[in-house]
């Protein structure tokens, strides 16, 4: 059955690129409000697309732009006991910023070279247009080869993501049982390399703070009061200089205690990623830098992080002025990786900073996010199965790869919908998401539908 | 001799005030080129009043705004023998902005009740045309009093002192031969309190460092990067963290050697000032703090200070952005009282820059300033005549203080013309110089030019 399903998929190909070709032509720029036409429009053509499947699709309001929620009707279902995944991403875009560096206009799709072949460039055609319409055209497959979907589905695609899916917490929670299911399958993410699939199963979570240390009332001359007062720069940096110890390994008692172990499976998967230091450091002009004794991938995948994220203090143009200043602001935030507590890092690291001295400076201490890690296990039956999906149309298994950065929306539905998630990205480093020439390999493409496709019979099993 | 001089100019007092109001008229503002004609005019104003007193006055040329000066004709001094007092002011002023918190416009003098009783009410009032106009008035009471004056002396008057001064070095080097003498005098900073002039004997010098430290290089995703490679931040507070030792001393090597230690008697002198902490730290809203074990004018006046002046990294707006930036800034300074030099200062501070660990990231260090510390001994003739002429008109000695702040065209007379400096200020804090309602108490302004009369005296002995 499935083979019939991914043929046609094969011969669904050109139409299916034409499609995503139509949707990009949409500029659904969810952060400017000229385009919120544009953006309902986008929700509109993609509850279409899913209709035309077969699908009953809705588009719902979320406060701000709709999100399309879409159900296959139980005759459309092979096996109704199945598991049920909730595909979720997104139609909306970044903004096409600067316009001047676009060869082609970024809403008006063409197909030209790109770094992995011929590619569709827009805004849009990876980040996440080309990766939902991957799992649409698989959906797509399905019906046009008059076969019913091996389980139950549900479709969520919102409009906000690049906006901070900032109305998608609480659109969870109200519709909670519209959106209950088993697994929530993610296509907005990157392969580990050309030709190879990557299945991402933890981000690390984030505990972000703003700092402000007041000396004086007001800005001093610092010849006239330097060495009489407390200067809030000198002793923001004296405190700030006391995060990490000789080994590089954040100075807070009690840090580290909850710090899950990577598992010995785990570590050999990492070791035969063929992790290129000097191509990754070389990218960003940077060089290996952190905790003492332990790998860059460990480090960026399993281990806390902490940064300044900023500095700000009296003058900061160019040249001299002698000030002393009044206050002194840092922003701190700290990667935490699974089974870390946000709520607890943030207290740590308060009492931390109330524990410093600071002479006769006071502190403005503010915790402006605190989002957990997320991880799914390795051996999770879902993982399992799109590993074998993989298998399936590439004929070798994928990555299993872990990121260092936070997907909010990955936290909130494990939070409020109590599901793991399966991140299957077909993205490239090289696509120029967020960028302008943003563009998607059409073989990338083709490769996700056909995976999806397969996924969907793997999870049914 | 003397005592008619002092008795002319208070027979003058009521037409000196007029004269300082018709120069306060004069919007001599030097930072704004639509008033060079009025800064002209003011130089004009000037040399016509110095000539009204007998002096030969020139405008000269100085690249940017004019300068005055003026010698007493021999004829005219009783001893020509005697040490030649060079008197230095400034013309133009601070801009007058905000405008609408003045209480009358800035450039129409009004006298009404000051701090310390009726006062001349614009800009420039006290700073610096007030106290340039003592000196000036002093000139004329000898006039006309038909005295000649007790020994030779140069008015020099420039324009650009709120500007920097940035003319003036090379202006000094030039007119070397014009401005040759043996004492420059100078009123333009304040008394130690209502009624109690003051002598400030040093200024402390200036190093001022430009740091950066590059990390990657372009800002990176703190989530995707954060643990893997050198944050700039992170390490730029780790090596500005070790700038104190535990007793808030400088912990650079070798950096106090050069400091001289203060006379027993100057000891004794400041703690006879009965200055009060609490008033000084209660206006600043802000607490003792600094090198253990001193003073607080000790540290002030006495000893080295450093201060971060600034720091700028990373994301420094509103809320939070997880960036990990590629570079890290701060403006670093010293403050250097006598005798360290500032040459010395700067290599040892690089010096100890360049020893930190930075890891993976590379310093851009520049050094935008050393100006040196400058001091004139208590016990010089010079300081010791302007002492005898506050208590002929006063009735008690001055305070002998000093300045925690750089005032560069000290050390530029002491550089380039060698000539120790005499800073006898009539102004007070609450004066509000560089602020909306500047004014000058009328008592002081006759108190200052009874002084300079008497002064004069002293120094021809």
């Amino acid at each position: 059955m499935i083979d019939t399903v991914l043929t046609q998929a094969t011969q669904n190909q050109d139409d299916a690129l034409n499609r995503l070709m139509d949707l990009l032509r949409i500029p659904s720029v969810s952060t400017d409000p000229a385009h919120a036409p544009d953006c309902r429009r986008a929700a509109d053509w993609v509850a279409d697309h899913l209709r035309g499947s077969g699908l009953t699709a809705e588009v719902l309001e979320t406060g701000g732009h709709p999100a399309v929620v879409a159900k296959a009707p139980d005759d459309l279902v092979a096996k109704p006991t199945a598991p049920r995944v909730i595909f979720y991403g997104h139609y909306d875009v970044q903004p096409p910023d600067p316009l001047d560096l676009w060869k082609s206009p970024a809403f008006e799709p063409v197909i030209r070279d790109g770094r992995d072949g011929p590619a569709v460039f827009a805004r849009g055609a990876c980040d996440d247009k080309g990766q939902v319409m991957m799992f649409l055209e698989a959906l797509r497959a399905y019906h046009d080869a008059g076969q019913k979907l091996p389980g139950p589905i549900t479709v969520l695609i919102e409009g906000e993501e690049e906006h901070g899916s900032k109305n998608l917490p609480a659109f969870l929670e109200r519709e909670k049982n519209r959106l209950a299911g088993d697994v929530v399958l993610i296509s907005d993410t990157s392969m580990w390399k050309p030709g190879l699939p990557a299945i991402c199963t933890a981000l690390r979570g984030l505990v972000y703070f703003d700092l402000k240390l007041q000396g004086p009332k007001v800005d001093l001359h610092s010849g006239v009061y330097g060495g009489t007062t407390a200067n809030p720069a000198n002793i923001l940096t004296r405190v700030l200089g006391q995060l990490f110890d000789d080994d590089n390994r954040i100075n807070i008692p009690g840090f580290y205690d909850d710090v899950a172990e990577v598992t010995p499976e785990e570590k050999a998967a990492w070791a035969k990623l063929d992790f290129k230091e000097d191509d990754y450091f070389g990218a960003i002009g940077g060089a290996a830098y952190g905790e003492k004794g332990l790998d860059t991938l460990t480090r960026r995948w399993a281990r806390p992080s902490c940064d300044i994220n900023g500095l700000k203090s009296g003058y900061i143009g160019e040249g001299a002025k002698t000030v002393l200043p009044a206050v002194a602001g840092a922003k701190v935030s700290f990667r935490i990786p699974a089974a870390m507590n946000p709520a607890k890092v943030a207290r740590q690291f308060e009492d931390w900073l109330r524990a410093r001295d600071v002479g006769p400076c006071t502190w403005d201490i503010q915790c402006l996010s605190k989002a957990g890690s997320v991880a799914t296990p390795t051996d999770s039956p879902f993982i399992e199965a799109a590993s074998r999906a993989v298998i399936k149309t590439t004929g070798n298994p994928p990555a299993l790869v872990r990121e260092g950065a936070t997907i909010p929306v990955v936290a909130d539905f494990k939070r409020l919908l109590g599901l793991d998630a399966v991140l299957l990205g077909f993205g490239l480093e090289t696509d120029a998401i967020h960028s302008p020439n943003e563009h998607f390999g059409i073989n990338r493409f083709r490769l996700g539908t056909q995976t999806h496709a397969a996924l969907l019979a793997e999870v049914a099993g």
